[in-house]
């Protein structure tokens, strides 16, 4: 198939665009830069042995969107672009709306005009809210998103729902990712967050090689068996895989279809801690700090559904999590900027 | 005041208007007159001997919202604009979500831009869904809506709530409207729906003047007291003077505040139709049709909050809304086009 990949220089697409490649399909990245950089589409090209097509656009310039899905003729688009860092979204919630919800419509309406009616969607495990239910299925009910980035996942979710059920020639797969951390083994391409990194990963990682001086926990008194938050980290090339497995579900024309992709093993921040300073032999020093708003205790998934019918499964623990994000990290200290 | 009325050319922002005026505010509408027409602004300026300023344009127009906010110095912007047809939003969610939604996000901007951060918002009873209390007061918790339309409407409570947390400047009103019916008392602005209406009571008065043969009603099976769905009708210029009261919780910088304006009062379709034909002296025929999927039994709401902290209140009973709805179509068989 020949997917069109929004957002694709980023961790996430940039990880993705390698098994694309490896299951034989081929891409067009559109990508922005704002927040990410075309290194990783040229590391991606070294990777899979083959340039790789790409245009610099916002998704949110409808011409531009007009003029590159005239000029392919797509199978399916996978959406990865969006704002997504927590913190910021509720500083500037405005700016998280305007560009998520509008770079979705703006796609929508080019694919629309141009009869490519296949979509993957970015989806979050925060749309679940507090969950109501531990491990989380897909037949969990959605619940109150505590920040402007889970909103804008949640409504355009809602906002796919309707554009499908008014329209069942579209195929949307909705797909929930929990916590992707690690790297593509080679280390040449991984996470490379501006500023101070939101997540645990990245934090731990700069901490390791000196960026920073110490982890912080924030809480330690949540109810989990060591008091810090539990989530289901993902390695990122599973992640990744996810995606190509997804398009399965647009062949088979699945009308509107979500899938949870996670492991289904719960880690906490300690217990990644520790087996990150196992894998890689060296001390992560950390501090507790207060519990952050919003943050839960305890999010994993139950992944059985894209076992199901998709036949996609994690194949990396939390051991080669830890190793390739280090790998990563100690080759290219200073991210893409290195 | 200066205010920047969006969607002023529509039903509830004509009498809006009027109401502005006569309560001394100063007025610029900008319309798009897509679902609207500016014989309705030459109306109001007759009624209120004052030219009315207007701009025509689209409030996702960011140039021209620019232009309208650098022009003007204005205390503060009432935004009806925007789609509001439930049955079309269903058909075309998109449409629905690109337009009411953007239009928010760019006016926001350009508000933002040039220093006016005060708003009040066109919101609906319908954000409470399937409502869990009756009467429905503001504490009541926000349900799940059943089309693209009510799902904007409820989006756009949440952007606007995280817009006034992350920025205490704001001071942001939502009125949650309850069911607007009924025409000034002058018969010279009312209701002039595109196409077949969907509400009840331009349907009754297209009946009553011929154009219709017979009013549909859809179900007689709730759980009701006559079977036929229970709703808070307001006459349209009670609802118009309650945006002149919500100036004054702008005035004391409110921060997020949130409103019902009905009546308090719950009439059934057959009681709207029992009343209308009583005070019009007008027969109308009408037959019953299968439930609309997305129809709840009773909606109305307790308008005490309102009242006690900007002590506006419904002045008009259901007889008039009937008498001035009636007034307004058959001195207007045609609407504005007649």
């Amino acid at each position: 198939m020949k997917i069109a990949v929004m957002g694709g220089a980023g961790y996430i697409g940039s990880h993705t665009i390698i098994e694309l490649y490896k299951a034989g399909h081929s891409v067009v990245v559109v990508d922005n830069l704002v927040n990410s950089s075309d290194e990783s589409l040229r590391r991606v090209a070294e990777l899979v042995g083959s340039p790789i097509p790409f245009v610099k656009a916002d998704v949110r310039d409808a011409a531009a969107m007009d003029k590159i899905f005239s000029e392919n003729k797509f199978d399916a688009c996978i959406h990865f672009a969006g704002l997504k860092a927590v913190g910021e979204s509720v500083a500037k919630p405005l700016e998280y709306y305007e560009n998520n919800m509008n770079a979705t419509f703006v796609l929508l309406h080019a694919m629309r005009n141009h009869g490519c009616k296949n979509l993957i969607f970015s989806s979050s495990a925060t749309v679940y809210g507090n969950p109501a239910q531990i491990p989380i299925t897909e037949a969990c009910p959605k619940g109150q998103c505590t920040n402007p980035y889970g909103q804008t996942k949640s409504m355009l979710e809602e906002v796919l729902r309707d554009v499908q059920k008014a329209d069942p020639e579209w195929n949307i797969v909705l797909l929930r990712y929990f916590n992707p951390i690690g790297a593509h083994p080679s280390g040449r391409i991984g996470e490379d967050p501006n500023g101070i990194p939101n997540n645990l990963m990245p934090y731990i990682t700069q901490t390791a090689v000196g960026l920073r001086k110490e982890l912080g926990v924030f809480g330690n008194d949540y109810d989990t068996p060591d008091g810090t938050g539990v989530r289901d980290y993902i390695h990122v090339c599973d992640l990744a895989s996810g995606h190509v497995s997804a398009l399965k579900a647009i062949e088979r024309k699945c009308g509107l279809a979500i899938y949870n992709l996670g492991t289904g093993h719960g880690y906490s921040v300690l217990d990644v801690v520790k087996a990150f300073e196992k894998v890689n032999n060296v001390k992560i020093p950390y501090s507790i700090k207060p519990r952050r708003a919003g943050d839960i205790a305890t999010c994993y998934c139950n992944p059985q559904k894209a076992f199901d019918e998709l036949g996609w499964k994690a194949q990396y623990g939390i051991e080669e999590m830890c190793r390739d994000a280090w790998n990563w990290q100690k080759n290219n200290p200073k991210g893409y900027k290195g």
